[in-house]
C-alpha cells in the first residue's frame, strides 16, 4: 500500500512526465496519474530494452515490476541491476520495492483451478504483493473435487477481491462468484489442449459466466489480473 | 424398456430394411440393428414428409418419436395421425409408443443449469421416456448457487445415467461430472448472447472438462443427449 | 447503498434459501452470499416466468431488478405488479426499491462512445442505480475525437469505479484506463457491422487492453458491467 | 473391474479426501465419489510434481495412471518409482494395477481410422485396459475403404462400449454408430493438415453425427474416451 | 451436349464479346471461352435485372439458366419472358434449352445424404441436365445406415462424374470416394444445427477427406457442383 | 474540392468544437481538423436523433452526408430537412452540399466486381462526389472475365485514387492494383453465401493481396472507402 | 495411363482386398475399385511403417507413390528400398513406377501463382505424372503481374484438366477458370502470414470463386489437386 | 522521389516485360506500371533464389529491396552481392538506391504504439525510405499514455501520409485518424498474447474504427503500409 506521503509527493510531479529514449517512452506520469508505477511487458523486448527501462524506473524511485522476462535474459542483465532486484523463476518476474514504499494493505486471495495453472496464478500474486497487497494462494481447487474450494470459504471471505485463474473449462471463477461477496478477477489460462484453442475455451466460459461480479482479463494474464485486484484492494483499504 | 419378446421378433428382421419413398429411405433396419427405430428429424421438412415418415413407422409397429417439429406443422399433419399421437409444445416433440412396448427399465436424470434451457432439457427427457427409461428432472440447478445441485446428489445417485444441459459457460457438467459414478453426457444449448457465440462457449467448456466420465453431443442436441443416456441406461439394466 | 441495520438482518438469514418453483429455483440467499439480490434475466423467459420470479422477488422484500426485458412482455404483466414496479424502454429493465433500501453509495461513472451504445450504457447505468450507486453519464465520447473525452476528466476523477461502453473498436476504455485510478470496466456492444462480428472486434480491442486495471465483461452485457462497478463502488464507500 | 470387497473398502472412506500438496491437493475421495481414482494429466507438470502425485497416489493403494508423460520424463523419475510402474513410449502412459485389483469386466472395443491415429488409440486402450476393462483394437480402418470395418463387425458386436478414434474428417463413428446397439465414444484427433485446423474438423463432424448413440469428447483426449468407454463397460458388467 | 455444329460456330465469335447493361455486363465471350453460357445467380438481384439479362442470353440465342431465383420473383418476371421458360420451385432455378441444343451426353449421378439436402443436390441435378448430361438422383443415402449407399453401386458405376450433397458431418463423399473410379465432387450444405455452423463443419469434413478423387465446392453450391460434374462428364463424352 | 477561402475560414475554427447533445456529441471540429465533416452513420440511431444531428450540421454551413439511412427513416424525416437534401435509395445515403462548397477536384475510380456489389459501390462512389471528387464508375467487371477490366484500363489511368468493391473471392482489387500507379482502396462485400461467412473471404483475400498499394477497409464499408480514395485525390490535386 | 492389359488383369482381382498389418491394413483393392494404387502419406508415419507399407506396395506389382517423406526419413529407408525408388526433394515424394505401367496419357497443366508455393506445385505435378499423365509446369505466375499467366494462354488449351496452386489472396484459380473450357483443381497453400491464417484465406477465396468449373482441395494438399487432374485426364484420355 | 528523367525513360519500356527463371518471372516491367519496381519479399524463398532474382533487379537498374530476410540468408548470399547493397537488422531489409535515384520527395509519419513493434515500424520505415520518401519516426506512443501522441502532433502535421503500427488492441490508429488530414494506413502486428490470437485482436480494431481517412494492410505488413505511404506521399509530391 503506497502511504500517504508518497502519494502527496506524487501530487507535485508532471501526470504527463515521459523519458524519452527512442525506442521507448518511459512513463514516469503513469505513477501519479494511475497510482502505480508503468510495469515492464518484457516479452517482446530485447534484454538491453529491459535493462534500460529498469534504470530508468528505479532511478526514478519507483517500484520496478516486470512480467514474462525469460531466465535467459535475467541472467544477462542481473550483473547491470542492483542486487536487491529479485527474479522469481515461476511467475517469471523482476521486481524491486523500495523501502520507503513496504507497507501492505488488505488481503487479495489468488485461487488457481490446476497445478499446470501455478506460473499465471503466480504472476497474479508476485504483482498483487508488489504494488502492496497481502495476498493467500489457494491452488489446485477446481470443479472436479467442489469440496476443495468449498473448504477454503473463510480465506475466501476475508479477502478485499479474488483473482480466479483457470485453463481448460474456466469454471472456477463461476462457482467463486456465486459464493462471495467481492469482485472476482478471472483469469483464463492457456492450460489444455485440443479445443482449448489455447485459452479460448476458458476465456469464453469466463465471458458467459452466470454469477454476477466477476470481470475478466486476457489469457494468461496473471499481471493485469492482479493488477486489477490490487486496485480494488487498495482503494478499499483506504 | 424394450421386451425380450419383441428383442426376439426383431432378430428375424432384415437389419438392412430400407422402405424407399424418394425424397426417403426409411430405415425399418435401424430397429434390428440399433436396438432403436430411426427418429424423425423434422427441422427442415416439410409437413407432408412428415407425415409420410410417421406414418411408414407406424404401420410399421414401431415407436414413433419426431423432433424439432414446429407447432404449426403439427397442426396441419394432427388430422392424418392416429389419435394417441402426442405432440409436446415445450420440447416440440410428437411421439407414440405401441402398448407392448410401454415397460420402463431404470433411472435417468435430466439436469439444466437454467430455466432458458429447458426445450432443449425436455427434449432430452422426452427422448429417454419414449424409448422406455424413467426420468427425474432437476432443472435451474446451476453453478453461480452451487448448493442447488448439492441439494439433489441423492437424486444423481440413484440415476444409470445423467443428462446435463447448459448454455451460458456450460460448467454444470464438471460440477456434476466430478460427484458421480455413472456417465455424464453433456448437451450445451445456445441460450445466451455475445460471446456466447450461440452455444460455442458451452460446447467447448464442456469437451475441456476436467471431470472424467463426460462426454459431449451438439449444440441444443436434446434428442442426442437423451437417446445416448437411455441406451447406457438400458444396457445396465439388462 | 444497503443500509447497516438490513446488512445485520441479512446476515441471520440462510444464504442457501432457495425457493423452487419447479422451472425456476429462485436464490433467495443470494442476497445473504453475494451482497445483491437475484437479478432477473428475462431474455428466454416466458412473461409468466419473468412475473412469477418477480413476485417472489417483490414478497421477500428484496430489490427487484428485471434486464432484457421486451415491451410487449412489460405491457403483458404490468397489471399484475405493483403500480411502483418500473419499465425503462431504453436500457429494457424493471425495477423496483424498496423504500427502506433507498440510500445511495459513491459515484460510478458510465461512459459511452457512440450514441448507438447508449441502450447498453443506460442498462449499466440503471443496474447501478437501483442497486445503491449515483451514477453520471458521458455519452458520444469516442476516441475518432479524442478531446471530447478528455474534456471530462473531472467527472471521470470523482467516480469510485467507472463503465466504459463501446462497439466498433472498442478502443476508449484503453484510453480512458490510461487516465484514471480507479478500476475501469469494459463493456464491448455490438454495434458495428462487418469484422466486428457481432461485438467480437470490441470485446477482442478490450481483452487486448495495454492499460492496467481494465478488466471486460461479455459482449452487451450493460448489466454486468454495472453490477461489478456498483460492487466496487459500494466496498469502497464502506 | 474393481471386486467388491474393494468396494465395500472404499465405502468407509470419506469422500472428499484430499492430501494437500500445496502444488496440488490430490483427490483420494475420487475413487470413492466416481468409482475409479485421480488420474494424473502429466503434460504442464514438471517430473518432480509428477513423481510426488505418483507416490501418494501408490501409497494410498489405489491404481496409478499418468498420461502425456514424455519419454524424457519418465526416465528422470523412474528410479525414483517401484519397479512395477510401467510406461508405455506409443500411449506415453505409466501405470501399475495392485495386484488384488487385477480382475477384468466385460469387452470395450477401440477402433481407429487411420495408422496416425494410433497413439490416441492407445491412449485410450491403456486407460480402459488399466482401469479394469478387456480390450480389442480394430486400427486402420477408415471410410475410405468401407470394407475394413465391415470385416470386423464381430467384433464389434461383441462389446459394451466401442472408442472410434479418427482424424481428417472424423466419419468413422458415424459410420460405427450406424452399425451398433452399443455406445460409441468418438475421439477426434489433431491428425490431418491445412484445413483439419489441428483437428476441429474432426470434432465438428462428430457432434454433427447423423448416427445415434454416439458422444464426443476432446480432441487427442484418448484417456476421456478409454475412461467413458471403460465406466459404462463396468457399469454393464456389473 | 453442345452439338459440334453450335461448337464450330462458337468458334467464329469474339471470345471477349460484352453486351454492357450499366448494372451489368453479360459475358457472351463465355460460352466461347468455357463451353457454357454465362448463368445468373439470381439471389442478389433485382427483378428487372434478372429479367434484363434473362432477355439479352435469350436474344443471343443461348442456353438460359438462373440459380436461386425466389418464387416471388419468378412471378414477377414470368409474364415478360417467352412461356417456354420453366421455374423449378425445389431447385428454385429457370431454365430454358434452345431445341437446337437439345442433346444428352452421358451419365452424371447426384447423390444425397438426407431428405433436408435436395433442393441443393436438385440444384445440381437441374444444372447438370439444363447444361445437357443425363442425370440420376440417390437421395436420404447417408452414412449413419451405410448399406443404402452400397445398395446402389450400380449406379454410381455407370456416371462419368458423381455429385455428392451432403450437411452435417458431411461424410458422404469420402465414402462414395473410396468405392468408385471417377471423380467426385462433393457439395457441403448448410443442413444441420449448433456446431454445424452453418455447413462449415460439412464443408471442413469434405476438404479433410481421406479418399482421393474428391474435391469441393462451396456450401450450398449446388450449381457449382452439377457444373463440374456436368464439364467433366461433356470431356469424357466427346 | 473545399474552396481555398473555405479552408482559411476554417482555420479561425475551434478544432474541438462540440456540440452537446446529451444522447450525441456532434464534433464540429472535425472539419478544421481533418478537412471533411462529420458524417452521420444512420443504422443505429432513431430518425428523430439522425433529424437532429442533419440539422446541426446544416446550421453549421457544413456539407451533411448521412449514410446507411433506411428509406422509412428518410420518409419520417423528410419533411423536417430542406427540400435541397437529397435521399438516394441504392446507396441510401442523404447529402447536400452548400453552394459555396461546390467545385471538383480531379478523379476517383468506383470499381465493381458483380452487380450485387453495386449498393456499396454507390455508397462509396457518392460519398466521394459529395465531398468534391469527380467519380467515374466501372460495375460488374469481375475476374471470372478478366477483359472486362482490361478494357477500362484508359479510365484507371485518369484516376488520382480507385476505390474496388468486391464480394465473394475479393480478387479484383489484387488485379487492379498490379495495373495502375495509384493508390487502391479495397472494400470487401457481404455479398456471397456459404463460406463467404458475410464477406469474410473477401476481406481476407484482400488483406492478403500480393498486390502493393492496395489498403483495405472494412466490409460494406463503402462510405470508408469513398472517404479514403476522396482524401487522396484532394491532397493530390491541390 | 495404365495399359488396357493391366486394368483386365486388375478386374480378376478382389476388390476387397487387404493386407492386413496390425498397425495398417494396406488397401490393395484400392487400385482395382480406383484406378489407382493406395498412395502413402508419409507425414505421420514412422520411417519403419513407411519402408513396410511401401515394400508392401512394390510386391504387389503396383505404382508405388508416397508423399510428405520428410528427407531424414529418406534417407533411413533408402537402403531397404529397390534402387529405382526415387526421392524428390523439393516435392518430398518418394515413387517408382513399374516398367510395363510407363505410358502416359494426355496433357495436366500445373500453375503456381508464387515461387513460394513451388513445393505444393511439385507435390501435384510429381502425382499425376507418376500416376500416368503428361505434366508442363507454369511457376510464379499470380495476379498482381496478370500478364504472365496471360502469356501462357496457349499451354493451358492443351490441357485436358488444369491445377492452380496459390496461397495468399487464392485469386488465380478464378483468373484461369474464366478462360478455359476444362476443369480446374484450384489448390490453396498456407504460403503467407498475418491474416493468411496458414492459407484460409486462400483456402476461402477459392471457395467463393466467381468462375465455374472449379473445384477445391485441402490446403497444400498437392496431392489431392495431382490426382483429381490426373483422375479427369485418364478418363478424358481413354 | 523518382526523378522525370527517370520516368520518362520507363513510358519508352514494356510494362508486360519478364525475365523468365522458371521458378520465377521478375516482373521488369512493374517498374513502368506501378512506379516502383518489384519488390522480393525473401520470407519462403531459398537463398539462392533471393540472389538470382537480385541481381536480375540489380542487371536491370533498378531500386533493389529484399523484405523478410534472415539474417543467415543475408550472410549466405553478401559475398556475392555488390557491396553497395545494405542489410538492416531490425527490419531484416535489403536495400540499394542506384545514385541516380536517391531524391527525397515529402514526408512520411511512422508511428508506433509500443516498443515491440519496432520491426514492423522498420519494414515501413525503410520500406518508404528506399522508395524515395523523408521518414520521420515517433515509436511507443500508445493509448494508454495519450499525451505522448498528443506530444507528437507538429511532427503528424507535417506528413503528406501517416503510418500507424500497433498490436495489442490496435487502438492507435483511431486516435491519430481523428487528428489529422492526412490518410492514415494502419499496420496491425502480431505482438501480443492470448485474445490477441496473433495480431487478429489488433486487425480488427482498425478494421472497425471510427475514424475516417484510415485503411488498413495485413498484420505484421509494414512493407505494405511503407509502400502505400510512399506512393500517396510521391503523388501528393509531384
Amino acid at each position: 500500500m503506497i502511504p500517504t506521503i508518497y502519494l502527496l509527493e506524487m501530487k507535485k510531479r508532471d501526470p504527463n512526465q515521459v523519458e524519452d529514449m527512442g525506442f521507448a517512452k518511459v512513463d514516469h506520469g503513469r505513477e501519479v496519474r494511475k497510482g502505480a508505477p508503468e510495469v515492464i511487458f518484457c516479452q517482446n523486448k530485447t534484454p538491453e530494452q529491459v535493462l534500460k527501462i529498469s534504470l530508468a524506473i528505479l532511478n526514478h524511485g519507483s517500484i520496478l515490476l516486470g512480467t514474462r522476462l525469460a531466465e535467459a535474459s535475467w541472467i544477462a542483465i542481473k550483473p547491470e541491476l542492483p542486487s536487491s532486484v529479485k527474479y522469481d523463476p515461476i511467475s517469471r518476474t523482476i521486481s524491486l520495492v523500495p523501502p520507503k514504499l513496504r507497507k501492505k494493505c488488505g488481503l487479495v486471495a489468488v485461487v488457481s483451478a490446476g497445478t499446470s495453472d501455478m506460473p499465471v496464478a503466480e504472476e497474479a500474486a508476485v504483482t498483487a504483493e508488489t504494488l502492496g497487497s497481502k495476498v493467500e494462494r489457494i491452488y489446485d481447487a477446481g470443479v472436479a473435487g467442489i469440496h476443495r474450494i468449498m473448504a477454503k470459504k473463510a480465506i475466501l471471505d476475508k479477502a478485499n477481491s479474488i483473482v480466479v485463474v483457470a485453463g481448460m473449462e474456466g469454471a472456477l471463477p463461476s462457482v467463486v462468484g456465486g459464493l462471495v461477496k467481492v469482485p472476482v478477477i478471472a483469469c483464463p489460462t492457456s492450460v489444455g489442449y485440443g479445443a482449448s484453442f489455447g485459452g479460448l475455451a476458458a476465456l469464453l466460459g469466463m465471458l458467459n459466466t452466470c454469477a454476477s461480479g466477476v470481470t475478466v482479463v486476457n489469457i494468461d494474464n496473471g499481471f493485469g489480473a492482479g493488477y486489477a485486484a490490487h486496485q480494488i484492494n487498495r482503494l478499499i483499504s483506504r
